[in-house]
C-alpha cells in the first residue's frame, strides 16, 4: 500500500509536518523501513498462498511451479525496487502514482492513478484483516466458523482507534514488523535444515484443496499464478511516497531503505517458497500456508503460535495504515478539487471522521462481500495495486524521455520493463479473475474518476458564478429592517427584541395565525400582552390559510425588501441544556429558516438563548 | 381501533376542521357507519379465528364451545355499544378513552389511556396487515412462505402513500366496507341453508392444529378464548372519538351511527362462528378461519377469491387508519406538554412525516417479531383495547355519579358492568399472554406513561427558566460589532460585507491562519488582495497551533465581546444550486458557528449566497 505520509497511520500529509518539527523527529534508512515496509512485509502472509491455491488447480504436478513462479514475482520486484529508487531520485518531494502521472502523463491519467490508491487503501482494509484473522483461526481452528465476525470485530477496533485519533510513531511499528520478521526468516532457516515437516497437526483434519494432476501445466495457469503472487509486492511504493520524511540526504537515505525493503522481502518470498517445495505442502482448507510451514518447519509448538499471533497483529497494523493514508490522499484530491473541499478542511481532529467511517463502512461491505476470505480479495488487490505500478512506471519512463540526463537510455528501458511487467500483470489479473469479483473494479475505477471530474466541474462553475479571484464591489450600507419571528412572550422574546433593536435600523415582530378558533384565541391572548408589555416594536399577525408556519413569513419578507434595505430574519431558539432535550424543541425556527432561506435572499440570524 | 378524526385516515383532528368546511363535508348516519366502522368490521377476519385458535387446544371437544363463547362477546359487545352511547351523549366534542379519563380520572390515568391508545394504534398496523396478507395467502399457498415479506412490503405501500399524504373522503371507504360486509353476509346467509360443507379445497393438504379431546374444558380456557376472541370488538369507539364530525343533530346520528355498528358487527360474528360449529371446523395452518368458511359455503369458486381480496383490502385500509390516527394523538399529546412539540407543530404535511416514519418503523418491527403471524399479536393488541375500554368506563361511572342526572344509576350499573368484563379481560389476556408476548406491552405501557411525564417535566422546567407568562424586560440597544470570518475574496465576501455594514455599527473580518508554510503563503496573498481592495473593513488575522478553525474565532469573540457591545459573527455560505452539491459545500461555516455558539452568546448569522 502507498502511504503517502510521515509515518504509516500519521494524520498529517507530508506538506503540513509544522517546519519546526525539526530534523530529529524525521526517519533514519532503519527506522524508515519499519515505519514503512509494514504493508509490504504483511504481504508475505497472503503472496505466496495466492499461488499455492492457483496452482493447485493442476495438483501435485502444478504445484511444482510454486518456485519458479515465485522466482519470476522476485525478479519482478528487483525491477520494482530498482525504478523506485529511481522515482526516489526523481521525485524527493514524494512520489507515488499519483504524483508521478500528475507530473507526466495527464489530468486524466492521474486521476486513474488516484482512483486505483482509493480502491487500494479500501481493499488493504479488507485483505490484511481477512488475513490476520486467517493466521488466528489456523492457530485456533474453532473460531473458523466466526471468522466474518472476527473480521468485522477487528474492524470496528481499528476503526475505533481511528476515531479517537492515536499518537503514532515509527517506533510503534518497529517492534511488531522487527518480531514478524525475524519469526519468518528464522522459519525459513530452520525449515531449510530439515527434509520433511517435523509437524502436520495444524492441517491434519482439514479438507485438502488440490485437485487430481494435470497431464499440463497451461501457461495461463502460470500467469494467473504469477498475477496472484504479485499481490506480495503491495506496498513496494511505501518508501517512495514519503521521501521527505526522511533524514537528509534524503533521498539517499530513502533509497537505502527501498533496497533493504526489496531484499529482505525477496529473501522472505523466495525461501518460503523452497520450504513449500521441499516439504510439498499442499493448500487446505482452513489453515493459511504460512502456518502450516511454521508448523512443518518449528513444530507445533509456543513457536507456531508466536509466528500466528505476530502476523495476526502485523496484518492488524497494515490494516490500520490505510485509515491514516487515505484520508491524506482525500485531502490532496480535495485540494485540487477533485473531492468535497470537506476532507480538506483543516480543523479539529473531528473532520477526519469523514474519511475514516467512509473507509470502514465501504470495508466492512467488501468483508461481507467476500465472506471473510482473503482470496478472494487479494485479485482485486492486485488489480489497483498494478495499475498504480504501471502508471508510476510509465510516468519514469516519460520523466527520462524529457529529461535526457546522464544513461537515460538505461534507465528508460529499466522503469519500461517494470511498466510493462506490471501492467500485462494487471491485465493478466483482471482477465483471469473477472467473475470472481474483478469486475468490481472494473467498474468502480471508472466511476470513481468520472466522479472526480464532476465535482471538478461543479467547483469550477461555482468559483466562476462567485467570481472567486476577482476583487468584489466595494461593501455599501443598506437600510437594516429585521424581522422576528414571536409565537409568545418570555424572555427568548425578549433576548430576540434586544440583539434585534442593536441590529436593525427597523425592528418588526411577527407572528404567524393559523384559522383555527383556539389559535386565533391564542394569537389575540399574545396580542394583548404584546401591548401590555409595550417594547416598541409593531407585532404585525400574518393569517395562514394553508396552516404553513414558513411561507407567510417568507411572504411578507420578500414584500418588505425595498431596493437600499437589507432585511434579516432573526430567529431566537431555546439552546437546550442536555443532549436529550434536542428532541424537546419545537423545529419552529427551522421549517421558517428553511422557508426564509428558499424563497428569499434576506440574512438569516438564529440566536441561541440558554433557559438557564 | 378509536380513531379520533373527521374520517379515517385524515391528518386533520376535530378542532383543527376550519370553520368554514360547512355541514356537507361532515358525515351522516350511513357514511359516518363506513368511514368509522371499518377497523371494527375488519377485526371478524381476525377475532373467531383467535377463538376458535385457543378452543382447538382442547380439541374438537372444545371447539364446541365456540359459540357459546361468541355469544358471551356478543353481549358484552351490546354493552359497550349501549355504554358508548351513553359516552356520545356524555362527550358531544368527541369521548375516546383519553378525553373521558381527562375529564374523570385524572392526569396519570389519562396518560395510561393515552399510552394504551398509542399501543393500539401501532399494533393494529401490524395486526391488520399480517391479517390482510393471511387472507391473500389464504386464497394463494405459495405465497404462504413469503409471508414476512408480503407484510413489509405491504407496510412499505402504505407507508409511502402516508408520506406523499392522500386526500382522504369517508366515500373512500363506502364501497370497500360494504362489499366486505355484503360479502360476510352472504357467505353466512348462504352458508345457514347448508348442512355440510360445498368445499374443503382450501384447508387440504394443510396440517390441522386440532388438539386431541380434553376430557374436561377448563373455565381458564374459556376465560382465553373469551379475551382472545374480544380482539373482535377492537372499533367500536371510534364513532364516538368522532362526534363532532357528523352532521348536526351530531350526538343523534352518532348514536344510530353505533348503534348498527354493534349491530351489524354481532350479526357478522354469531352468525359466523353459527357456522364454525355447524361445519365442524378445524383450525388448520396456513388457511384462515374465514377462508374456510367462504370455502365450505360459497364454494372454492370466484366467489371464495371475491371474500380474500375483500378481506384483504379492508384490512389494509384499516391498518391505513392508523397513520391517521396516531399523529393526531401525538399532536393532541404534545400540546399538553407530554410528548416533544414537534408533533404539534403546525406547518406544511412534511411534518406529519416524523410521526408517520415512527409508526412504520416500530409496525416494521413488530411485523419480523411475529414472524408475520397475526395470532401471535392479536392478544397484545386486545391488552391495549381493554385498558382503553376499562378506562373509558370507569371515567363514565364517576361521571354519572358527579352528575346524578335522570337515571343515572341504571346508566352507572350499565357502564360499571362494561368496566368490569373489560376490566376482567384485559387481566385474565394479559396473564395467560404473557410469555407469548404480553410482557412487551406489560413493560412498554409503563414507559410510555414515565416518559410522557419526563418530557412534560422537561418542558416545564424549561418555561420556568425562561419565564415563560411573564413579561420580559423592555428591549434595549447595544452597540452592535459584527465579526466576518474570511478565507478568500469573491462575491461572497463583498455580500457578506455589504450585510455586515448593514447589521453592524463596526465591521472586523477575521481569518485563520495555520502555521504550515503553504497556508501562510496564503494568508499573505489574501491580505495583499485585501489592501487593494481595501474595503474599509479591518482583516485580522487569527494564528490557529493547534490546526482548529473555530477555536481561535469563538476566542476572538469572546475577548471582543465588552458589556453593551452586541457581538454578531457573520458566516458567509455558498447556497447549492442542486440538492448534491450540498456534499461540495466544505463545512467550515458548520465548524465555525458550532464552536461560536458553543463557547459564546454572540448571535450566529448564516448568510446563503446563491452563486448565480
Amino acid at each position: 500500500m502507498s502511504v503517502p505520509t510521515i509515518e504509516p497511520g500519521a494524520k498529517k500529509p507530508v506538506p503540513e509536518e509544522p517546519p519546526d518539527a525539526g530534523e530529529r523527529h524525521r526517519l533514519t534508512a532503519v527506522t524508515g523501513l519499519a515505519a514503512l515496509s509494514l504493508d509490504a512485509m504483511a504481504s508475505v502472509a497472503y503472496g505466496p498462498e495466492a499461488i499455492v491455491l492457483v496452482l493447485a488447480a493442476a495438483g501435485a504436478h502444478g504445484l511444482g511451479f510454486t518456485l519458479p513462479v515465485t522466482l519470476a514475482i522476485a525478479a519482478l520486484l528487483a525491477v520494482l525496487v530498482a525504478s523506485y529508487r529511481q522515482v526516489i531520485a526523481a521525485f524527493p518531494d514524494g512520489g507515488g502514482s499519483y504524483a508521478v502521472a500528475k507530473a507526466h502523463l495527464g489530468r486524466r491519467t492521474s486521476l486513474v492513478a488516484a482512483g486505483s490508491l482509493v480502491l487500494d487503501y479500501v481493499l488493504n482494509v479488507a485483505v490484511a484483516v481477512t488475513a490476520g484473522v486467517a493466521a488466528l483461526t489456523s492457530a485456533f481452528p474453532a473460531l473458523y466458523g466466526q471468522r466474518l465476525w472476527l473480521c468485522l470485530a477487528v474492524l470496528v477496533v481499528i476503526t475505533a482507534v481511528n476515531l479517537r485519533g492515536i499518537v503514532e510513531s515509527a517506533r510503534v511499528f518497529l517492534v511488531p514488523t522487527a518480531v514478524f520478521v525475524a519469526s519468518i526468516l528464522a522459519l525459513i532457516a530452520v525449515g531449510l535444515f530439515r527434509s520433511a515437516p517435523v509437524s502436520t497437526a495444524a492441517a491434519d483434519g482439514h479438507a485438502s484443496v488440490l485437485a487430481d494432476d494435470a497431464t499440463t501445466v497451461g501457461a495461463l495457469l502460470l500467469l494467473k499464478a504469477f498475477a496472484s503472487g504479485c499481490s506480495a509486492l503491495t506496498g513496494v511504493e511505501a518508501i517512495a511516497n514519503a521521501v521527505p520524511s526522511f533524514r537528509s540526504p534524503r533521498a539517499r537515505r530513502a533509497q537505502h531503505a527501498e533496497v533493504a525493503l526489496g531484499a529482505v522481502l525477496g529473501v522472505m518470498l523466495v525461501g518460503l517458497s523452497v520450504l513449500i517445495s521441499r516439504f510439498h505442502l499442499q493448500p487446505v482448507e482452513g489453515v493459511t500456508v504460512l502456518a502450516q510451514l511454521a508448523d512443518a518447519s518449528l513444530g507445533h509448538n509456543a513457536a507456531f503460535y508466536v509466528v500466528q499471533f505476530a502476523t495476526m497483529i502485523l496484518l492488524a497494523l497494515s490494516a490500520n495504515t490505510s485509515f491514516g493514508g487515505l484520508p491524506v490522499l482525500l485531502k490532496l484530491l480535495a485540494r485540487d478539487h477533485y473531492l468535497p473541499h470537506v476532507f480538506a478542511l483543516k480543523a479539529d481532529r473531528q473532520v477526519h471522521r469523514h474519511g475514516v467511517l467512509a473507509l470502514a463502512a465501504v470495508s466492512a461491505a467488501l468483508l461481507v462481500f467476500s465472506g471473510g476470505d482473503t482470496n478472494t480479495l487479494v485479485p482485486l488487490f492486485a488489480i489497483g495495486v498494478f495499475v498504480g505500478f504501471t502508471l508510476a512506471q510509465a510516468g519514469m519512463v516519460v520523466h527520462w524521455c524529457r529529461e535526457r540526463g546522464a544513461r537515460w537510455r538505461a534507465r528508460t528501458a529499466l522503469n519500461g520493463t517494470g511498466a510493462l511487467l506490471t501492467g500485462v500483470s494487471a491485465v493478466v489479473v483482471t482477465a483471469t479473475k473477472f467473475q470472481d469479483g474483478a469486475w468490481l473494479v472494473v467498474i468502480a475505477l471508472p466511476v470513481l474518476v468520472l466522479a472526480f471530474e464532476a465535482v471538478r466541474r461543479a467547483y469550477a462553475r461555482i468559483g466562476e458564478r462567485l467570481g472567486v479571484g476577482r476583487l468584489p464591489d466595494p461593501p455599501h450600507r443598506d437600510r437594516s429592517l429585521v424581522i422576528v419571528p414571536v409565537a409568545g412572550l418570555s424572555r427568548l422574546t425578549g433576548e430576540a427584541l434586544n440583539a434585534a433593536a442593536s441590529l436593525g435600523d427597523e425592528v418588526r415582530a411577527v407572528t404567524v395565525c393559523f384559522p383555527d378558533a383556539e389559535d386565533r384565541a391564542q394569537t389575540h391572548a399574545l396580542e394583548r400582552s404584546w401591548a401590555e408589555w409595550n417594547p416598541g416594536v409593531a407585532l404585525i399577525s400574518l393569517p395562514s390559510a394553508h396552516r404553513s408556519l414558513g411561507r407567510p413569513v417568507a411572504e411578507y419578507v420578500r414584500a418588505a425588501a425595498e431596493p437600499g434595505t437589507r432585511v434579516t430574519v432573526l430567529i431566537p431558539e431555546v439552546e437546550p441544556e442536555r443532549l436529550w432535550q434536542r428532541l424537546l424543541q419545537n423545529q419552529r425556527g427551522a421549517v421558517v429558516a428553511h422557508a426564509v432561506r428558499r424563497e428569499t435572499g434576506a440574512v438569516i440570524c438564529r440566536l441561541r438563548v440558554r433557559p438557564a
